[in-house]
Order: C-alpha cells, then structure tokens, then sequence
C-alpha cells in the first residue's frame, strides 16, 4: 500500500501534463511491437524505434501497436503526437497507478484496466497496468512489462479464426479486455485453492460437526443467493420489455411471478440472517461452558487450598507446637475445616455459581 | 467453487462465440423432446435427432423442444441454425456457469435461470442451468441432464387445463420459469427444518433462558419487519395510483397513513437496534462474570499456594533442620505466613481485584 | 418459518389461478357481514350465504362486505364473480402467505395486509392476512378468521361521527388500514417492555457503570438521529417548494440552513462511531484484564506448585531416606528450591509476562 | 421508549381529524405569545385568551403568534378556524410524537422540528416538538411547554438587527429553524465530551499503547473521510455547473481532478480496512497470548498436582504403612514419579501444547 | 472532536451574515498577498492594507488574492465589498469548521476545501479550511494560517510553465485545488506506514502462519476488488458511448464482456465472504482449544486436589489421632480416595467434559 502512494506522490507539484513515469522501471529499453491486419492481410514486426513506424504507415489496414516499458517518455511522447493523443491521456498512461476507467476523447477512447498476475513464490497478486487508445482504425497498447495475456488474440489475428480479422479496431480492443478479464478466473482459481486449504486445517480443530454443518449452510446459502437474486432483474426484464413477444394478457402472470420471485429472495434473506443468529448463539454457548468449567475449577480450588493449607500447618515438625499434644486438637481442627467448607459453599450459593 | 472457476478457466483463450461445453457430461447422449400444441390439439415425442424435427415443421402450432444434455455440440448448433439464434447466445447456453439473466434479440428472448435440488444424502444444493428461448411461436429449453420440475406443467398441456392451451408460447415460457421458482421453497423448506433442528441443540446449553429469550425476539422482529416494510409501498401505492377510486379529498388522509407507517417502521427499527445492544451487553456480562470468577481463583492460589509451601517445608523430614528446634520457630513462621497473607490483601486491594 | 414455507409448497404445480387455500382452516364456516351505508342510512347484517347478498343489492349506498375464515372456496369464488375480480387477485386471497402489496386493476385496487396481534402465552406475534378490495361503490374484505381491529371503525360507521359516513369506499379502505397501522403500535410496546426487561436484569452483572453509560449514550444517540434525520428532508422541502411563501431572497439562508443541519448530522454520525469504537475498546480491555489474571495466576502456581512438591518429597516417611540423614540435604534442597524461583522468573521475564 | 409508544396508541381508534393532545400535560394553561412587526414598528405583547387576538388584527405587519402548552386543545381549535388550518395539521399539533416533517398546503407551510434540551442531571436528552405553521403574513409557532431556544430571534426582532425586520415571515420562520438547529450543538457538545472522558478511562487499562495508538488512527481516519468525501461533490460541481466561469478546457482537467480524488478516497477506504483488519487480528492475538498462558498453566498443574499426592500419600503418619519399611519404596515412588512425568509430557507433545 | 463543536457554539444566536471569527487566532495580522499576471507580465507582491489594493486594480490581467489569517473581520469586509461577495459567505470564509462545498453565485464560484498537514510530534493530522472565491477575472483564496501546499502553483506561475498562465482563473483555482488534493498523499503515505508498522509487530505473536496467511489473502482481495469493480464501469462505458468508434455489431461482444465482469466481481465478493468466514471459524476454533485446556485443567485440579487434602490430613503431627493406630486406616483411607477418583470421572463423563 505505503508503495503504492510513495509512487504517487512523486507526482505531486508537477504542472498537469508533465510527462513522468510512476511506475519501476521493469525492463531496459521499451518495446514497440507493429501489427498490422485486414481481412486477407497479416503483418506482424518488432520495430527499432518509433521512427520505423512513422515511415511505414498503411492504408486500408488496422493498425495494433504494443509498447512493453512505460519509463523512456521520448518514446511515448511521439506516440501521442503521431496519434494525437492529449497530454492529460500520455500523463495517465504513464500514471501506472490510475484505476481502471473509461474517457471518451472524441477522436479515440482511453481505457485503463489492470493486468493480473499471480506470484507463487511470494503468494501475492500482482497488477499490471494496460492502457488502452481505441482509434478510427488503430488500436494502441501500454504495458509496463514484457509478458501479457494476449497471446491468444494475437493467434486468432495470425490464423484469422472467428470474427477477428474481419472487424474493426473496437473488436480488438473489445477482445484484448475480454483476455484481460478471463485471466481474472486464474488468479481466482489459486485464491479458492488457498481457502479451501485453510478451511481443511481449521475444520479439523471441532470434534462436534456443529461449526461445521453451520458453516456449510451458509456457504449453500451464499450460492442459492447467487441462483436467486439475479433472477429477480430476468422477471423484471420480462415484464419491461417492450418486445411483441410478450402478450399484453400474460404480464399480469409474469406480475405474479416476480411476486414469487420476491417470496425466496425474502425468504433466502431470513434464512441467512436465522444461520448469523445461530452462530451468535454458538458463540455465546462456548463462553457459557467455559464460565461453567471455570467455576467448577474455581470453587474446587477455594474449597480444598485452604483446608489442605490447614492440614499441611499441622503437619510441620516443629518440637513446640502446643496444638499438637491436646487431646481435642484433632477434632477441633477438623471441625474448623467442616466449617469452612460450609462457609464456602454459602458463600457460593449466595453468588449463584453453584 | 473452486470447480465452478475451473469450469471457467476451461474457455479462456477460444475466441467469443467459439462453441464449447464448460460442465460436466452428465447424460450419454441428449435428450430431445418435442411437444406442439394448439388450443385443440397435443402432440408429444421423443426424437432420435434433429434432423427428424426439421421435416416436421408444422404450423398453426405452438413447438416447446426441450434438450437434456449439452455435451453434443453439434445438436446445439442445429438448433442455432434452425431458430436463427446468436453464436454468443449458443455459447451462453453451453456455459453452464452464467449467472441468471434475460436478453432480448427483438426475434427472440433468452434467458437463463438456476434449477436447484437437493442431495439429500450429501445435504448440499445442486444447481442445473436451465437455458430458455422465446420466439415468435415456439419455445426451446435446454438443461444439464435428465430430469425437471416441469411434469406440472407438462401435465397441465396434456389436458389441456387452465389457460395454458389457449395462450401463447409467452405463457408457456412464464409457465416454466414460474415451475422453477416455486421448486425453490421445497429447497428453502429442507433449509428451514435444518437450521431449527440446529437451534434446538444450541439452545440446550442454556440454564438460564435470557438468551434464547432475545433470540426469539429477534426473530418475531425480523418477522415483523417483513410485515411492516412492504406496507409502506403499498401506502405510496394508494397515493401514486393516478385511480379515479381515489378522491382527492382522501389523499391528506392516506398521506398521514404513510407518516403513521413511517413511525411503525422507525419504532421496529429502533427496537431491533436496542435488541443487537442488548446481546453485546450480555456479551459483556458473560466477560465480566468470566473475570470474576477467575479473580477469585487467583486470589484463593495466590494466597494458600505459597502458604501450603512454607508449611510444607517444615514438614520435611530432614535431620538437621535448626529451626525445628527453636522454641520460637513455630510462632514465627506463623507470623510470617499471617504477614504473607496481609501483603497479598494488600497488592490485591491496590489492584482494585478486591 | 418453516411452517410458512410448507403451506407455501402446498401450491406448487398447480396452475396459476387455481383456487386453494394455503392457511390453516381456523374457522368452521366462513362468517359474512354486511355494512351498507351513505350519509344518511346505515344497515349492518350477517349473511347466511352469498346468495342473500347477490339478492339485495342496493343503489346509492356504499357497500362493506367482510369475510371472516377462507377455507370455502366457493364463497370466495361467488364473491369473485359478482365483484369480476379476476382469478389471479382470488388465489393471492386465498394465499395467506402473501407479502403486504398493493396493485391497480383499473376496475378495483387490491390491497394485502398483515394484521397482527401478540399472543401473551406463548410470547409470539400472530399475523393474520387481510385482502381489501375497493371498487368504486364498494369495499370487500377478506379475514382468515374471526376477531379483528376494526370495531372503531364499525362504531364510527355506526354512529356517523367524523367524515366517515359522508366519504367514499377510498375514505373507508384508508380507514381499515389505518386501523390495521395503529394497532401495530400495541404490538411495539409489548415488545419495547419485554426489552426493558431484559436491560434490567442485564445490567444488574455490572459493579462499574461504564457499560451502562456507553448504553444509555448509545441509545440517546439513537433518538437524536431520529429527531436530525429527517429534518434534513424539512429543509430541503423548503428550498425545493416552489411555494410563493418563500421568498428568492430567504432561499440561500435556507440553503445555509441545510448546511448546518447537514453538519449536526455528520457530528451525530462521528460521535455514533465514536461510541462502537469505545465499546470495542472496552471489549479489548476485559480480555486485556482476564489475561492479567490469568498470567498473575500461572506465576504464582508454576512457582510454589513444584517447590510445594520438592517438599512434600521431603516429607514422606519412608524409613530409607539417606538425603534426610546428610547434614547438607537441608540446606542443599532450600538452595535448589530458591535455584527454581530464578529460572521461573527469568523464564516469565523473558516471556515478557512480567 | 415504551413511553413514547403508549403516547401513541392513546389515539388508536379515534377518527382522523380528531384533537388529542398525546403528551404530558408540562404547564398549567397554555400562554399566548403576539409579536408583531413590520421595517419600523415592533410590538410584543402576552394574551389572555385567543379572542383578545382576534380582535386586534393589523394590517401591513407580520404576525408571530407562539402558544406554550397543547393540552388545552380548545385554544388550538380556536387558531386553527383563525388561520383556517386543516383537522389534519392541528392533530398533528397535538401529537408531539410526530417525526420532523414538512407540508405544503398552499395556503401555508407546515413544519415539525424537534427542539433538544440536555438534563444535566439525568444525563438525558430531552425532545420538545415545535410545530410552525408559516402563512403569507403570519407565523404561528406551538410548543409543548415553556422556555425555548428563541430568544435570540426575539432579541433581534427588538433591536431590528440584520435583515429579520425587513424581510418576510419565511426569513422568520427560517430564523428560528436556525435556533434549533444551531441549538443542536450545544447537546452534541455535552455528548462529545462524556465520550472523551470514558475513553480516557479506558485508556488506562492498556500499558501496551498498540490499542491507543490503532484507535487514535481511525478517529484520524474519520476526520479524514469527512474532509475527503465532500470534496468529491466540489470537483463534480465544478464539472457540472454550466457557470461561463468555468472555460470548457479546463473541464478535462477537471476530470482529471476528479479522479485524484476518488484516487484519495479510495486510499482513505483502503487504509480504513486495513485499521480494522488490525483490530482484528489483535483480538486473535489476545485470545492466543490467553490460550499460551492457560496451556502453560494446565501443564504444570497438570504435571505437579498428582506428583504432590503422591508424595502426600507417603507423608501420612499411619502406623501400618508397609511400603514405609521397604528399603526400595523410596526409590520406587521416585521412579514411579518420572514416569508420571514422562508419560504426561508425551501426552501434551502429542496434543501440540508443549 | 468537542473543540470542533465548540468553536460552532460561538455563534450560535447571531443573526445570519453576522461576521464572526469562531476559528483560533494563529497569527498576528493577517498577510495579504498579491499575484497579478497574463501570459506575459507576472508581478507579486505582499500588501499592508487593502487600501494597497483598492488603489491598484490592473485591466487585462488575473489578480489572485490570497489571504492568511481570518481574524481581522475588517479586511474580510473591505475585501467582500471589494468584490461583491455575499455576507453569507463572508461568514461561512470565517467559519472553519465548514464541510468542503461548492457554490455557485452567478458572479463567482464559492469553494471551500481541507488543506491537511501531518504533525510528526503529535501524530495527528491537522486540518486548515481554505476558502477560494473564483471571479470572472480573479481568485481569493483565504486560509487560517501562514504556510501552505500552493508554492508549485507560485512557482509554475512565476516561471510561466505549462498553460497556467495561458490559461483563465479557472485554471488557477483548478490548480489550487489540485494541489490540495495532492498533498493528501502525503498524510497517507504517513499513515500506511505507521498501519504497516503495527501489522508487523501484531504478526509475531503468532507461531502459526494460519492467521498471517487469511489477513494476507484478505489484503490482497481488497487490491483485486480494486482492480474489478472499476472495470465493470469501464465495460458500461464501452456499451453506452454514442461514439462512432465502437460499430453496433460490437456491442453484443461487449454486453457478454460486461457480463464476464460480473461473474469476476461475483466471484472476488463470493470469495471475500468465504475469508470472512474463515476468521470467524478460526475464533471459534481459538475459543474451542481455551475450552478444552481449561477442562483439562479443571478434570486434573479436581481430581487431585482433594485426594491431596485427605493425605495431608492424615499427615498432621496430632498425638491423639485414632485412625492413625488402626491396623486398617492406611487400606480404607486408600479405598476412600480411589472412590472419589471414580466418582469424580463418572461425573465428569455425564458432563460430557471426557
């Protein structure tokens, strides 16, 4: 986090605009990568320098240029002149710490969005920063580093499967977000993993299955919700929509059926909140055992410390102990005990712990 | 969860509109059933493939096909073709892991809800996607595997009863999702017999009944909030309906109602929030009466168990033990026993656990 | 809940509009009462049967039929076709586990209740359904079983007090739902004592009265929300009315108004959180203190219980004891003794429970 | 609260429209207050009865009428025909237990407000509803008993100070919201300082300061959050008026502001997390440290008791006693001792305590 | 929190628009500073009085005034005069406890934003109101205190970098606030810090790594939820722009997309949920291991502390203690506390503790 903000704050007294990256610088030199398609053509190359790229341009193709390594500013400079983006735009895309977001530019879209990756050694997630200029016949891409999830876009647009070769640049844009949020589920998947793991461990600790069968209830809760409430906007939809579909005679039945609808969302709902109340229960349960398991210690312990104190007194070797030759000592001593543990009892009577 | 995500991951990287099957293969081979229907008439089979569907087209009649099974690729895209339906929405339909939702295609609607049953023998919710197509004169459903909650309405076709033979394959669609909600109560009935047999057990623990008394209140309250809250929509209703049944001179009047619902509501609000600060207080109080106790254990060790010691000592047996002797030796060591005692009182006191 | 649940499971598979009752049948015969009025007459009778009333109609009078008890399903029908309410609004009659709602049928609005009362034996809430009908000459209400809230309204027909009488059937249905409204606030109080109750006793468990007073705040705090609140909304009605009471001028005093009362209920708000992050404090200080204690004890008996044991050793009778001859073993086992209590406290020291 | 609620339902059954004063009854007869004003004149006077009022209308002044005490309802009748006040607004006069609200009647303006007081020695919020009826050339305040938070206004109703005698009966009505909201406070002031003084005791119970320290962030955090989210309204202001202030290129770099923001308050949120992620894990802490200490205890008890009665059983003076005589029984105990040791530390190795 | 409060009771029973300072007097005088520029002239300079000012007046260039220290009310006057400001806003300039706001007054624009400072000695945050006035041709900013976050802004004026002095005051006052918000990084910077810092000191009192690693997965849910839910207004963007850069046919791909989202948020929610779970069972798990030790501890201490007492009764030195002679004492002592063992164990397995 702290990291995070260190970052930004590098920023802070610049006049807006100015031209500086954020972000660590990841790799030595940028790289531009060129791809350049229509429905019958397919050019692929990894380009030197932007100045490659200003004497190549083509007609009657689309243009897809990647740059991996946000800090050599020059290099992104040109870009946004080639492509007449605004500097507000360039400052962002090297703000590798923006949040996802969308900005309609007129002449092109801007879109931010976050490239996951999962560390396993250090079992964190780690976020990438993919920027993206959307324009009448081009698309470019902003990477901070060499890797990405796009390598099944870029097969599709070699093999021209699908719908790909044959659209415009919004559908490459489209299908590189799509990529970018299917790799969500990955980085999902590990996550599950890693719960469902230390769900095992702790499950072990409860000989009752109590916690257990409480628990679960409310995971297939989570889950019926999941089935339930969306299900509600499909009603709804059914009834809004104006299609010539739907007869006018049978939105009054479809009425009712959101009305159903509503009954097991309520009722999912008082569910859920009856298993929130089980658990305080639980909870509430365990303190009440233990406060009795503590009163029986302690009222065994107030009992039986003193008398054996007692008895231990008697059983010093001192030669002069007085008490010990009296013919009633003994009985005496034990009567004293008989009455402190009477004492003890009342005492604990009248603090209701027995 | 970790399986729903891992059904996921299956289609990352296939380009939208690829058709692919995310579940489980639940059945050998699918299952397709076609069923046409008029207001005179009812025909109902079971076709070997799709090929004997499309020689049978007829008109002047409502068609419901109903597909068991998805793993068959081939059998979903015939039927896309056939209806004229969307690659995203075929591959939608093969997804078994979407979320509840409608669309509208103008020539058709589509839409996905979650057919749930019970396993009564692993007591956990099982969820079967239903996908259903609305069209002009025809409806198609599409399902996991063999077995529904449809017989009902099946039944109702057959003998023609209520308005379902006379209405239009709108009302047939309603009919279905209408089956699919109604089964959820017998899900949220199993639900509901758990969570009180589990409640049963809990409330045992308790002597005393002042928890299971603000359990029951809290579940009266939450009763009666369901009362109460739809109540106030139905007070706006009597004011917002532009009805001729409503004089204008009875509008202040409903309008006082909707204050006076208003207070009902805030009050159950107000009583619920001091129902949660009373289970914290009895939280409190089962940590306080906690402390108590163990004070007074402490208290009752820290005192004899160094008193016992000393005794102990001068019960050894040693030979050569001077002290034994001395005249004054037991007389002190009870003075420095009663010394002991004073300093612990002491420390206690200042402790303020006294 | 889970009985509400079975009788709602009652109904599945049926087709939409087929009559059942889903209560439990609480009267033997439905009860059918007849109050017709305009300014000038009133007439109150009990019916036999439907077929008496069907017989009697009369113009320029307002009509009040009331149905006590269900189960008949053949009265509800013939009340279903002299009034032509359509089969869908009967069978959510006869289903006494509706939500509370209101819906336009342009001939009629029909309206559900929840009517409650507190059964003092058992301590629970009873709901009761009731369905109102309004039409335009005439109100129908359906009750599922005897005994109700609207004797005031009965005695107020009677009498011809207010404008009761000189009203329309809207003046009359707000005026039962008035009744149903009020009557919720019996309810509120029976419950609101119960809570004090509680309180009461709770509060005994505590010698400090802090947790008292963070209460009693906390529950001050909550009426003071309820008194700010909604003045938030008085103010902004005074600055949105386009009233030509208020002056143009007077207008941005008013928006300054606004300001201040938005500041007393973010202060209202902090000083809320203030109070949860107290009593989360106060939580931390009570385990902070039981692990006092607990530690206090654990010292004091990991100390003395070995050396008490030493002793003991020391003290046992056999007549081969050779360490109780040596004129050393005395001062030997003191010296051990005292070695122990070194290591203890290092050892608690460098536990940092000293 | 249960007082509150009995207020209430003293009216159920009553027709609407009908005059019930609902509170206590606070003084003896209700006291009329007149002031009345224009730019030059003042005149302030106490009536007797209301027709002393009626008798002395004036024209081109502004009339302020205040009534102190609401359990003579025939007084309130009397200004209700005066001001031709709706049934419905004088019972709501009455009932001092209505929520802050406002109305619009055309004629006039109806507004309930609730004026605070603080019982110092109660320690008890006290709430006094003030109903104010603003007509064109008329105020009419009602109170529920005498002494009010007014006499500020009235004071510059006297004096003619600042725009209050220029300006119409809205600017006064205006003015004494203004009373009693600034009024508001004065209470949360008293609030606000009870508060600190509980933590202040409950700061002490911690030596460790890491609760201190994490609580002291989050108020920081609260007041950070009150200074951040506002701000966002600020720079959407700036974006939205449609001012000619505001030049359209710097409307992006508005948006660019904008988003700033949201960038802080998305850190603020975060961080408010994490704080409360802390917490929690400090309460883990405590209850672990607790688990360490008990176990700690359990094993030496657990250990050491049994050794000591076996060692006391030895130290019993019998006379018969064989094992005494035994020249082996020494050693023998002592074995039979370690192995209890033994045993009782492989037992807690295999539970994972040691 | 009361010092706040406090400073807004000051004024309370003042008219409106009555100037009062209610912050505290943190400086002597107040300084006046003048900055006066178009985008070739750039003058600066500190004023006596704003007499200095009134004299001064300059066509053609944007005057920003800025103001430390609020309790000289005569210059705050001389300077509303001056500019034509509302006394209402006169008054809410003076008073700093205001909530950050936007205003629009036609002539200008009313801001008022929280410049925050952190105290490294106190650890605190403070926070001083600055109020900026933005005309057609000018800026006032006023601020408490000397020392503020604009010298970048000084700066970048007086170099005449970027389009600050291109550009109208709009620009300028964006700018101020600009670097408001910027420096709030820098609070939290601070604060992420200090969070870290306990985190670490919290995470040593656990050997097990079971709680590191839920709060870890915890942490990183909330960097992915961060990353995801912004996305979904990306997605919605795409969808809604009316930009003839995304073709209709795109549009279906995109609403599919959207719908990937929402599973991936789903999923983040869904698998936060389970975290939370997961801690809850983790703490029922702590209390269930205390349970258990503290059984152990309470069997042991019960058992064996009274069997202790009887042998050190029979321990006692008394010279007349008949038992001790019997022949039979030593085995029916013994016998006696075996059935005590057994007693003790059956009873503890009736309370199910074994």
């Amino acid at each position: 986090m702290s990291r995070t903000i260190k970052k930004i704050s590098k920023k802070i007294g610049l006049h807006p605009g100015a031209l500086v990256h954020v972000g660590d610088q990841k790799i030595d030199k940028p790289i531009i990568e060129l791809v350049r398609y229509n429905e019958n053509e397919f050019e692929e190359k990894r380009l030197q320098s932007m100045e490659e790229f200003i004497s190549s341009r083509a007609e009657n193709k689309i243009t897809w240029l990647n740059i991996d390594g946000l800090h050599d500013v020059g290099v992104i400079e040109t870009i946004g002149k080639q492509f007449n983006i605004h500097p507000l735009v360039l400052e962002d895309i090297l703000n590798t710490e923006k949040r996802p977001l969308i900005e309609d530019y007129g002449d092109y879209i801007y879109m931010v969005a976050k490239m996951l990756s999962y560390d396993d050694e250090e079992n964190i997630v780690k976020a990438e920063q993919v920027s993206v200029v959307l324009g009448n016949n081009y698309v470019v891409t902003f990477q901070e580093s060499v890797g990405d999830v796009f390598n099944s876009v870029r097969e599709r647009l070699r093999q021209g499967k699908g719908r790909i070769r044959k659209d415009g640049p919004d559908y490459l844009a489209y299908s590189l977000v799509d990529c970018i949020v299917d790799n969500y589920f990955i980085i999902l998947e590990k996550f599950s993993e890693s719960i469902e793991d230390i769900e095992e461990v702790l499950m072990n600790d409860f000989d009752q299955d109590i916690v257990e069968k409480i628990y679960r209830m409310k995971r297939e809760m989570v889950l019926l919700r999941k089935s339930v409430w969306p299900l509600r906007e499909v009603v709804i939809g059914l009834e809004r929509f104006e299609s010539t579909l739907i007869n006018k005679s049978t939105i009054i039945y479809i009425r009712d059926l959101y009305d159903h609808t509503f009954q097991v969302i309520d009722t999912v709902e008082t569910l859920s909140e009856m298993l929130s109340g089980i658990l305080e229960i639980y909870l509430f349960s365990l303190s009440n055992k233990m406060n009795q398991v503590m009163k029986v210690l302690t009222i065994m312990a107030s009992i039986f410390i003193p008398l054996t104190f007692i008895a231990s007194i008697y059983g010093m070797n001192f030669e002069f102990m007085p008490e010990l030759q009296s013919k009633y000592g003994y009985p005496i001593v034990l009567a004293f005990m008989i009455s402190i543990v009477i004492f003890m009892i009342v005492l604990f009577k009248k603090k209701k712990w027995i």
